[in-house]
């Protein structure tokens, strides 16, 4: 077993977290990653307080957290109170200035994880009580922004070194096998966020066309593009764009947005039945660059074995790579 | 030490490349960079003969390699026969086809070495017979692509592995010091390539100024764009964009190429000249997202040193986050 103080923290068998992705994290695959000896968060993403609460009931009592987007949580924030009602084992916040919610999660004595994309904003979740930073590289699935893991991670490590060494940092994007947890933890992370990996799991509620193209995909056929959002009206900040699979609607969209506003409501109404049916050539599949490192669908609890199985052997044989 | 079958195939105290970086790899950092353990290159990269020529007389007859931008070296192929005399240590190719020069490289019995920024061009690199393939991520310094190193490295490990288990791996991006070296050894790595670190040394040939602004950057100033190569005429592949720090130049021109065009010629002759004076506010400093991670400007082999030394730790250490 990986001890790191993210184990500690929240006494977990491996140092390893799902997130919260939204449409895709829900009640059965954040309690199986907890079971599983991680924890496992419900994507409350888009905010929707009675998908939410269903994702609760759906975790079946499994000791879950829940992340929500933060800028969109800002239009429904009774659901925060409601979520907290439920205790959960933590809350996470991502995309958005998370100072307005850190007193009412804090006075409800949950630990806050904010994500971060920037150095800038892990000084500022710091700053407003983050307990735990997830640096997020721009290889992750979804939304994110630009910087990669591989500098964000120990970048932000020095810098929580210095100024708040009692919080915690995770590395998020890029990791899907034992190799990424193995990785991470040379940078400085305390353990690992997992998505794109734990989308493509049977507990997940992702399409099961979207997650056969994953499988099918290279890491090379991923893009970050905002033309998803644009469509759907989302209103996402400007900087948020999504990694997602390259497709017809991104290869003639992306690049010409102010022709897709010209014909966003038919587009839109398009790309999401398209999203319903699993049609993967209209809809985008949302999930990371390690999309050529995902080969199958299995359950998380096995999906979680392998990883820390594999980083396991990684580190114990690290030291015969020296030799005097 | 740190052995890998990097150290082996040439013989060297620590698995580490200096990259050939344009401008700023000249014969002093080559040679340094070898003195102390790895192999260093000269930055023939855009095909000058004089210059590169130079370089190998200011190495003193150090053992070191040399590397191209692929798609110049095509418009003075000569230079390539000129530089196989020398009998460099490794010839390394990046940004472009290698199949064309594959030939007279092998014929001269001197290692190739491509750098790839996709696993298609990974799977061409071994396929028209290179011995060292370099994984480079979107996070590195000067031109590359999207992908980024925590992913990239372990897929062409992967393909490696089945299609081509006798070519090395190296990683290349974000990889500054000692936490970077062991990380891409986790990820799968025989080694790395060093790049802006060793920009940000002695020997390197980068402008004084252009160093202290990247020490006083952090990660979160970086950015990939054209505008640089757009305004000088660089006939640089679409897909190549370069990573510099931020500044008045990008922020104006970033995002509005056909009004950079327009004054193309004005903007050029200004940004060059402030390249030639240290000006950083109009010329754009070449560094990658490990900014962040560059705190001084010492000698390559401090520099080496201090990586090998923190990995060495990390790797001795690993087996102690595992508990029973």
């Amino acid at each position: 077993m990986i001890k790191t103080r993210l184990t500690q923290l929240f006494d977990l068998t491996h140092p390893i977290l799902s997130a919260p992705m939204a449409l895709a994290s829900g009640g059965a695959l954040a309690a199986a990653v907890s079971k599983a000896g991680g924890l496992g968060f419900i994507g409350g993403a888009y905010g929707d307080t009675d998908w939410t609460i269903q994702a609760f009931e759906d975790a079946g009592g499994a000791r879950v957290g829940c992340g929500f987007i933060t800028w969109k949580l800002a239009e429904n924030p009774d659901l925060l109170t409601r979520v907290l009602e439920r205790a959960p084992a933590a809350l996470f916040l991502s995309f958005g200035d998370p100072a307005r919610f850190a007193v009412e999660i804090a006075a409800a004595g949950v630990p806050l994880i904010c994500q971060v994309q920037t150095l800038r904003d892990a000084q500022h979740a710091a700053n407003v009580g983050a307990d735990v930073i997830i640096a997020q590289g721009a290889e992750a699935g979804g939304h994110g922004e630009k910087r990669a893991t591989m500098t964000l991670v120990p970048e932000v490590a020095d810098w929580l070194a210095t100024h708040a060494p009692d919080v915690l940092l995770l590395a998020a994007g890029g990791i899907a096998d034992g190799r990424g947890l193995a990785a991470s933890l040379m940078l400085g992370a305390d353990g690992v966020l997992v998505g794109s990996r734990l989308w493509a799991s049977a507990e997940s509620l992702a399409h099961p066309e979207m997650v056969k193209a994953a499988i099918a995909a290279t890491g090379d056929d991923t893009i970050r593009s905002t033309v998803m959002d644009v469509a759907r009206g989302l209103n996402w900040p400007e900087r948020n764009t999504a990694r997602v699979l390259k497709n017809a609607f991104t290869d003639r969209w992306h690049g010409d947005l102010d022709g897709l506003l010209g014909v966003a409501e038919v587009e839109a109404a398009r790309w999401s039945a398209a999203w319903e049916a699993g049609d993967v050539a209209v809809a985008n599949t949302f999930v990371g660059e390690v999309a050529g490192l995902i080969h199958g669908c299995e359950p998380a609890a096995e999906i979680i074995e392998s990883m820390v199985t594999e980083a396991e052997a990684l580190l114990r044989g690290a030291v015969s790579r020296l030799e005097e």
